[in-house]
């Protein structure tokens, strides 16, 4: 044998739930996709297909109906803790669990004038996520949202970027901006008011999108993140993915026409992908960089 | 040759298109996919490589983007008619045009209460649609909406349904009822008013869907078809199509519990599918039907 | 009621079955997707709830799997019109029966240069189709291929096309060929040998495509329609759908190079869609068809 | 300023190359998609829209074609790190690149019993992919293949692993065995004929797939990589990730009849998911490990 195995892990992915609880005069629809993997003694499944300590992924299926039927199911983070910690307590060769959760996005339809009790309507391709991470010693809880897609049709530049043999990209003071912001975000301070949380972000990132003068995209990102940790003291650290979904001004010199900034071919590919991580900062620290930036601040750029 | 062709068609699709109409004070966007596909002279192609009555696809693309930029685009019905007669005014040989039109929905951000004037937010996968055919002689218009994705908790019912050698199903007096509304229209006595006539459709989807209580799929499609004919005297026709997204009730039993309705499986597959077509109906001829349907209506089903 | 419903129908969609055939040397593995739909007296069910001659989509999923169970399986075709007449036979009031089948590739995967009796690698994207359509007095039997993607590097030209104001496409004798073949056909004379049509259909694409010398895609597809005519007289009539999956030289202009005809973006949309059906012709029209082709075909051009 | 960023990232993604090699007997076809993210000095741009040390996301697009251009392109782990290189450069600034690739699989047309030499039919969902990441001081390369969808009828079976009160899924002896292998591997000692490791990992994937009796998805999953290793030595460390595509026995009970292991529900949700790395191990370590695991090991399960 000239191997050796570093790392294994399973479970099951895509367990989809649907609950209802049934209040007297509305009911709240909870609908989650689950992806669950453990780690733990599991090497003889492999090594030997010896699987007298593998849970059955179609158990762990199971589990989630079960531990669901008589959850309160206040929010995804917190079901998806309780998940991974019935996986620690019950199977003691279990070391870590690993739970990560989708939720699709459901409206109450508007019905004469008020949210329907029981009617709802889809709110599109966005979704609600978390991660939960829970060892015998330690326990982490992220909050997502995937896919929030924003545009807007001015307000927007991007300019004085590198121009060399490679560039062929005018300059442009208006352009259209348009994205799908996705994030991720955990706590400090054992924080559990996540719905409030999320209700938080997201309404910020439409705000700030919405009213920031753009001069790049990684600006407005980094703009976002620091209004959501300005308002959100119990978010320590927040990671965004924006993809740039070009809009690119259609030539139509060659009809004799002039483009009034208002005719665009829409594009999926290629687009640009910006990433950036920002975290709280000691208050100390803060104050010091304060002090530094002031003076390594370019003059007057916006 | 021992073969004819006996139809053929070509064209091009997915032309993308962003529009801005920037007013003073508010920006609107316009966002479209459209496909195109033109019939006519076109044989010699096929037959010999002979292309000179060819319009490459790619002009039709470049013609998309040239009209779009004069145009009010007060609908996309209004621009795929214009569309549409573009083609056979400009070329003799062709004697039928398509275009079919995909918009997406973009729903404004609300900021301080009002609706911003340049910054928008997805509305996820519904789409509206379009459809024109014209001939040297017609002009057919229709509109849709697709994948208008909506639930509801309860109000829905289906029992009575055939019991034999290979029905499982359980009757059922309460549950979920989820699917994808999608449905297409034309209209009678040159209607032009197509947003209207929209956002009346998708109001009266929601709103039935809402409040019918359903002991059917093909029930519910039907008073959703009955109420879009008598609100919207313009429509001359409309077909349903509703796959039905089953939310399967987990079995508790081998876990002790007992499923108090509350806790599904979602599922996308497989899925039931209802289909229906409902006309205006003539006025004289819809007397009589009322006459004989008062004696043949089962007796208080509902 | 100023509404008739015009019609209706109703069924289940994507009820998935896999089946292994097992011979004592080899297994064979049988996969396929399948809609049903079901035309008859169903109206009540949409105007009144009234479910009394409703066969439950869960029951059409059963019947596939129970029907399958002693089925000897030779093709989806075979299957697919055992499983119409099956609803026809059992349902008086089901006037007319609908089946979709669709089968993906599966190959045996090789070992020891021999194909594996019991193990498989999928063949991909490409799928089998096959639909069938009966009433109490007809039958109708199609079948078909989707998505069989092929690509040839050179022997495609286009040019001659149409030049006017809306044209920048630059003519070529030389440019790459994607495209997705899919095709539809029909039998005549009491056909059965399904599977063999199949082979004979897809290694004609194939061959047609590798070897034709191409002046439009348009000239393609019917090459291929014709020596698919000739080579198999079970078929009466063929149509196919080919998108142009276009490879866009990349303009290297700027960079001081020149494209030697081998640098493209390589794009999904916007794509040309071309389609054509061709028949068998009856040999007395053909002759006559010949006659006046032999005049009216332009000199040369090829 | 309470906030820090910890991280930024940004690049173009989903470009997509489509390259010919023109030689005199035949053409060669590259297809890759490609997705580049640059770190360095680009803080400026996310803190004040200071754009003066951005790279363009549209210049990186561009610089994939111009390098393209004049590339041999033996491989995609060759032009990635070729790509990944000239950032680093080109650019001071930039600290590290990472790119990458993916290319789909395209199979020569069988032509006269011989590969045609330009055209190309599609090997399917299947990818080939390599990432390289390198900073000034270092260079990583790994390469991988996506989604190798297999499946086997027999010589697979599951059973002895843990029953407890969240368990129904009964033991199996002979079970569908469908899965769509995805693995990712680096190397060691300087290698660079990527493409014929690539060729032998994949024949070895299908050779143990097809010919391993299998006591669970871990256990093959396993004999392959270790057969990898053996048979790869320039190959250090290799990760795979397995979805379990379960066919699930219909229940044929209800109908009197009973399932002789022959019809499945084909079913993609939900799915086990099984991942493992396997490292080389070094040679003392190796044979200290196997006297151990000589005593160590189960009796005779298998």
């Amino acid at each position: 044998m000239s191997s050796m195995m570093t790392h294994n892990s399973y479970g099951k992915s895509r367990v989809r739930l649907t609950k209802v609880i049934r209040h007297p005069e509305h009911h709240e629809l909870k609908e989650v996709s689950i992806d669950i993997q453990l780690e733990g003694d599991f090497d003889a499944s492999y090594t030997s297909g010896d699987n007298s300590k593998v849970v059955a992924t179609d158990s762990m299926k199971n589990t989630v109906y079960v531990l669901a039927a008589n959850h309160p199911f206040p929010d995804i983070e917190t079901f998806g803790s309780d998940l991974a910690n019935h996986f620690l307590k019950t199977y003691d060769h279990v070391s870590s669990v690993e739970v990560e959760l989708q939720e699709p996005r459901w409206l109450r339809i508007e019905h004469n004038g008020k949210p329907h009790p029981h009617a709802f309507v889809s709110g599109g391709q966005e979704t609600r996520t978390a991660g939960v991470h829970c060892t015998r010693d330690s326990r982490r809880v992220e909050s997502g949202i995937e896919d929030l897609v924003v545009l807007k049709t001015t307000a927007s530049e991007f300019w004085g970027f590198i121009r060399d043999q490679f560039t062929t990209l005018p300059e442009v003071r208006d352009r259209i901006f348009a994205t799908s912001v996705s994030a991720r975000w955990n706590y400090q301070g054992g924080w559990s008011q996540y719905n409030s949380t999320h209700s938080r972000v997201r309404a910020l990132m439409l705000e700030v999108f919405a009213s920031h003068h753009s001069l790049a995209v990684q600006q407005t990102m980094h703009a976002i993140g620091e209004e959501i940790l300005a308002a959100c003291p119990e978010i320590a650290e927040i990671s965004f993915s924006m993809p740039n979904q070009h809009r690119i001004p259609f030539n139509l010199t060659p009809f004799g026409l002039e483009n009034g900034n208002d005719i665009f071919v829409t594009t999926d590919e290629p687009y640009g992908l910006i990433t950036a991580t920002l975290k709280r900062q000691p208050v100390s620290r803060a104050r010091a960089n304060e002090r530094r930036s002031d003076k390594a601040r370019p003059p007057a750029k916006m």
